[in-house]
């Protein structure tokens, strides 16, 4: 739904409405599980009991076919079209590793690479260096190459060869090529403006001059002495959730990078312990304060990531396990679906259409026995573009208004 | 679907398509009736002889979570994008209070209000006065506030302190912002046109001329002293039936307001009587000169609004013991469904996707044993925009050409 038809339609209200996220839970059958889902085969007393009183349905991330990243997955559960709205790779990462990001940072995925003496590049990866060794190459390039001109760098070590680049300063723009030859046997290309703008020439100006310092300050290093910069892109401005939907919104995420797609759609980040219950418990403790909870649960998706059905069942009982202490605190609608599917055979995220579960006063009651991808698809709710799911949470918390007399 | 798409397709043809709209019949399983929907607790047996040898599905009216007016309702029905063929609130209350609006035609919808001696709004519904001392009000502005140069007003009482105001006259605009406060204790707002088009500026300037005349007429009136017009909006063009469809179309309907929704249309109103009964002898009676009936059916609306279960029931019931004769006239095409819901619980119109039901040689026979909410979710249609129904009613009535070799 384009958000000029919804937005003037957002009522004020006291309402509240959880969306709780099982990261990746849609799954497919298993042939060695008797053609079962995880959701299927998992123990979940809890959510079987919601589920007759409820809608049941299917998101749709991005579109037929179409497997999304973590953030598009999520955007589109937020209610931003994830075609129109892109994170770019830089800060998603960034967002992901936990550093903050600010108004006009521009933030960059990072490797450490090695070089011949003639520039070229011999391996992308370093050698697949350790973690520690690439923290303490990145521990030295914060201390010699943080500043140019009025630009800041900062740096944190990921996994392996990989850090996180975020330039902080005025005037700088995200539309920058990468500083990256993306094979082997190529020298490193010259970052440069994609646009006409000159603060994304500026932003190319201070990447180009970071690598050749990191070059200088790199020399000689044996396992990695330089580095390249791929995924610019500058922390977009969302219009946030209170301005959007007239919703005070929380986000409990224990994962950076939930954490900060949440921060980017305006959303409260709250502290929040690992398990479903520390979860729960922490939208319990501030339930006054917020309209809106959003809380993401992790171990569904890494289960699916794994191959592991048993992990995947497990992390569903857990959650299912938890589940009564959310219900207590009487949300006017409570919506448990996922980002996207990992099924467990693909050992990653999938296109397949995620199961939707709407529980409210006017949401309806399907009468379906139980909540998983087979009963999903006979709910009332049909199948939706998981951009068009705040609509339905706002409508059945009575917070928007009739379109048209 | 686009028009640009469908309309090159559209052929001529002989057979009929009836298009019966139940209006808000959609709605929620009741708890304390077994979780049964109206449709589904009521007697139909004519509907059943239908459903098995039909195709089922929902509509969506505008968009998820989107609770539609009536115009929207209908437009979407019709054939007409919602969100781009929008009627204006003023446009819509003179339709529904029977006031015929031509081309070029200004409508607004209008109170009595009360103002101190500073010209401050006291009481915005003038203490709510009654619908005949609104009415002798109406008289007197109509007989001293009708002309201003060549603009003719017309006045029309409505409920309580409500009436229309139609402006007619040559170069008349309808981007107009509202002559209304919209709260008490600020003056009345002149009126200004809201884009840069004179005829918008002129329907201004006719409107605060009315208003600085109603204040002169109504001077000394114990009960209201002013009135205010908001909803300023041009009758709009929509390209009609015969013209987009090949289809000489006919509305029945008792209610003025989707008599005038279908009037935009292009449809040819036909006088009827209340009753379904009435309504479907209306159509036998139009029979050959048609190739298409609009029939609106009111009471399954009221029913829902006024939360009335038993009522909704009712009203079902009496289409269903009434249908035998619009069946016997043999559409090609009958389609059966609403422009909305109106669940009972929420006593208004709601988001709900609307079951509709498609019967014709072609059509499909999905052999779900009745018509109701719950076989709707698992037929052969599935869920489509109501904007996009006219174009499965043309492909049944034979009369859509192939698109491309």
């Amino acid at each position: 739904m384009s958000g000029s038809l919804l937005e003037p339609l957002v009522l004020e209200g006291t309402s509240k409405i959880v969306l709780l996220v099982l990261d990746g839970v849609g799954d497919l059958p298993l042939d060695a599980k008797g053609f079962k889902t995880p959701l299927e085969a998992a123990r979940t007393p809890n959510l079987d009991a919601l589920a007759p009183r409820a809608a049941l349905g299917r998101l749709l991330p991005v579109a037929p076919g179409i497997t999304p990243g973590s953030g598009p997955g999520h955007l589109g559960l937020f209610g931003y079209d994830p075609t129109v709205t892109v994170v770019g790779r830089g800060v998603l990462e960034a967002l992901g590793a936990g550093v903050p990001l600010g108004k006009g940072d521009v933030a960059a995925r990072a490797n450490f690479c090695t070089v011949d003496a003639h520039g070229v590049v011999t391996d992308r990866r370093a050698g697949r260096i350790s973690g520690d060794a690439s923290a303490k190459l990145v521990e030295r390039l914060a201390r010699d190459a943080s500043r140019f001109d009025d630009v800041e760098v900062t740096l944190k070590a990921g996994k392996g060869h990989r850090f996180v680049a975020v330039l902080r300063g005025p005037g700088l723009g995200g539309a920058v090529s990468d500083a990256d030859p993306h094979h082997e046997g190529k020298s490193i290309p010259e970052a440069h403006a994609l646009d006409g703008d000159p603060a994304s020439a500026r932003t190319a100006r201070v990447v180009n001059a970071f690598l050749a310092r990191a070059r200088d300050v790199l020399k000689g290093e044996p396992v990695a002495n330089a580095a390249l910069l791929r995924g610019l892109s500058a922390r977009p401005h969302l219009e946030g959730y209170l301005e959007r939907f007239k919703l005070r919104a929380a986000a409990i995420a224990a994962y950076p990078m939930y954490r900060g797609v949440a921060e980017l759609a305006g959303m409260r980040v709250l502290p929040t312990g690992d398990a479903p219950a520390d979860a729960f418990a922490t939208a319990a403790a501030n339930w006054a304060a917020f309209d809106y909870f959003f809380i993401h649960i992790k171990p569904t998706d890494m289960a699916g990531e794994d191959g592991n059905f048993d992990a995947k069942v497990a992390a569903i009982e857990q959650v299912d396990a938890a589940l009564p202490a959310l219900v207590a605190l009487h949300p006017d609608v409570l919506c448990v679906t996922g980002d996207h599917s990992t099924p467990v055979p693909m050992r990653g995220h999938s296109w397949h259409p995620v199961p939707a579960l709407v529980a409210g006063a006017f949401a309806g009651a399907d009468q379906l026995p139980r909540f998983h991808e087979k009963t999903a698809r006979q709910g009332s709710l049909g199948t939706l573009a998981s951009k068009d799911l705040i609509a339905v949470l706002l409508a059945n918390a009575g917070r928007l208004d009739k379109y048209g007399a």
